[in-house]
């Protein structure tokens, strides 16, 4: 069985990891959305809310499985006996730190490949953090993030900003 | 009336944003260069003053206009009833994540529009960071902001690296 | 009045062409659309079937005039009295390219100015190339070039590559 | 099953070339690698040597297959009953003209999917064409394209191009 | 004598940095590593310790001097007589930042030179962020940082990730 | 002794090539600019006229060599005894083409260094095409090239766009 990993902060899940999602979900028998806890970040969605909207946004798709990872990936890889990340590339800049990421694990890992998948160009603006911009602005996040999740998101980080503005 | 608008931090502005403002106040009626208030940062010149210096900068150019702002840009777009973001390009760099936000604004504001103009090969080394960089080491910044205002600048940054000697 | 040049060899017009000419005709009083006559190239229209080509294709915008050009852009340019230049950009690799045309048209004539526009995201695959490339496959170029012309410029297409395949 | 499609001209394989077929037979069931006859290039092995090369090169694989085709890829693909489509990416330069024949593709056939893998570093410098300027000059090609076909390489090239000096 | 200046942070020196090293030691009669006193970061290792893991990194090399440096680098230069400022460059986002700042450091100070040397593709993806991150989630970096360092870099990463677990 | 080679083709030498010629003839002990017979090309200026315009253009350079060379460069530096190839960059597109013929020079002569050096900002949209470009087109290319030669070349480029014009 050949097994996907993709990888990210999700924080909070776009349109654009959605596209990657189900079109990586057909290349794959299955495909695991690995949620980074990265203890350097302070991410706005805490990590089970970030494992909590991917699996609300994909559970129309019944080969993906969300799980959250700590540590280095390859190491999240072996334990899920999967040979294959996969990264959406949105532009040249995502290209250069990704291709540096690709060949630092293949260094640590030889047997681990990492295939990148072009982001639709329809949501090639799009990332995690405009999110949380436009929102924060009170701009209409409803085209940027799954439908479903929208609301949901849209009252976290509206409580969010709030909180911010109250301790300024 | 065509009316552009030139968004930025100018923090502070520098002979690179100049030659951007006056190339572009030729294109259009009225040319407003717009200083963002953004709660994410914390500027070394506080809003009044970035307005203040622009203001004294741009003082020979009849139809521009200096104003701050606060929120999503589209927003202050449409109160002034402009339709055209003018961004100046130092690089590719510059480029990627300009080309993501006007595809951001777009999305946002079908009708307004985004148009990049290159900044003069001679400032492409130029920013406002450069300038806070070279001014905190002892170099000399008279080639880098406009001249009317290079003695204020100057004062203002050596008064706070001094004060943050100190703090230490 | 301000007016604006798009040039290029538009051979043929695409619909990413026409999403900046809509786009330009908005910020500018005049938009003339230049058709490069460039004596090193063999296109596969004539400069007489370009031009007609774009004309058909923007009938519908009263402010935009098509005009064939030999020469230097910017004796063009004074010519007809207009100051900036218009270009579209898709990719990094058009920028540099671009950048550097821009750059030299500023050093010829310091008086011209170039603007960018960023093509739409969702024609960011699209050259006039790539048209000729799919139609001489056998593909459906009528989502690529603007409806009003398709079938022309198919039929110009397909009894072009069908004398190729003649004289071998 | 999964099939993957490699395609390019491969005028004639490197040992880039070779890196990605082994790679990527590792995520597909079947990886056909696809040999465009294009009619606009004089390549200077015909299609019936480069398949040649590529089947000797490749006969450690089993689940490996090369065949020729003409015409747009995606037809070929239909054809073959495959999806994804498996490209190597260099460099920045690479990246850009794969994005868009991937959005082009993805236009023209909304099944079909583009993948990107990374070359080796240690062959980023490798192109056929640089393989050849090699040759020409007399430089040595045995790192630069598999072991097994090195001499029948050489071979051709050295031929090829005492032939060109002749004619001159 | 021609002396040439390796400027950087070395937090900790790598294998790439190495290559750089070894390299440019045989263009120039000097080579003069410049370890960086940054005030406005918190590097890990201190500046005792980057210069004491340089010096024992190139003790093989007899023209290699390594020293500390605060403020602007080309004060440091004109201090040590130099005029030839040596990077290292990876990749296109290198390549960007580097060229503004060899810009930069000209229009300072017209007579310094900045040339660049291509990193081995070897090392393409090595960064000292690069190392760390690999470090703190329990990658190994033999290969990652010189041979005769590797003990005592990873010893003092783990104590430095011991206590921030602490810490926390 | 160091000895720095500046290989091209020069067809004509530029205020670009002039700039790098005279910085890096600093940097090396002798400096010899290497002007390549490239087989596969019909350069305008022969190998002659393209050294002669070299050698006037750098006469004010005692220790400044003009050579012609054909094949691999490489075998060119071994005769010359020469270690370190210099090349200029104006834009990431040089960059990576650059970076590839690096690599594959170092791959083929480990020994065997190249350093790059930025060119001045104010001829970064120079070529030799770009002159032969606006030549063709009645432009002034007095700023383009170096003064000494700038008639000869004028003179040149008009007698050979005059035949062309006639063999119509």
């Amino acid at each position: 069985m050949k097994i996907g990993v993709y990888p990210g902060s999700f924080d909070p899940v776009t349109n654009g990891h959605l596209d990657i999602i189900e079109r990586a979900s057909k290349i794959f028998d299955k495909l695991i959305v690995a949620v980074l806890v990265n203890p350097n970040k302070t991410p706005v969605f805490d990590i089970d809310e970030r494992v909590e909207l991917l699996k609300e946004t994909t559970e129309h798709l019944p080969n993906v499985e969300v799980k959250a990872f700590k540590g280095l990936l390859i190491d999240f890889m072996k334990q899920e006996n999967a040979k294959v990340i996969v990264k959406g590339l949105r532009a040249v800049s995502d290209f250069e730190y990704e291709f540096q990421m690709a060949l630092l694990n293949k260094k640590l890992e030889p047997s681990i490949e990492t295939i990148f998948m072009m982001t639709n160009s329809k949501y090639s603006y799009l990332s995690s953090s405009m999110v949380k911009e436009v929102a924060r602005f009170g701009g209409c996040i409803e085209d940027l993030v799954p439908e479903k999740i929208a609301k949901k998101v849209m009252k976290k980080l509206n409580k969010k900003y709030a909180e911010m503005e109250e301790n300024k």
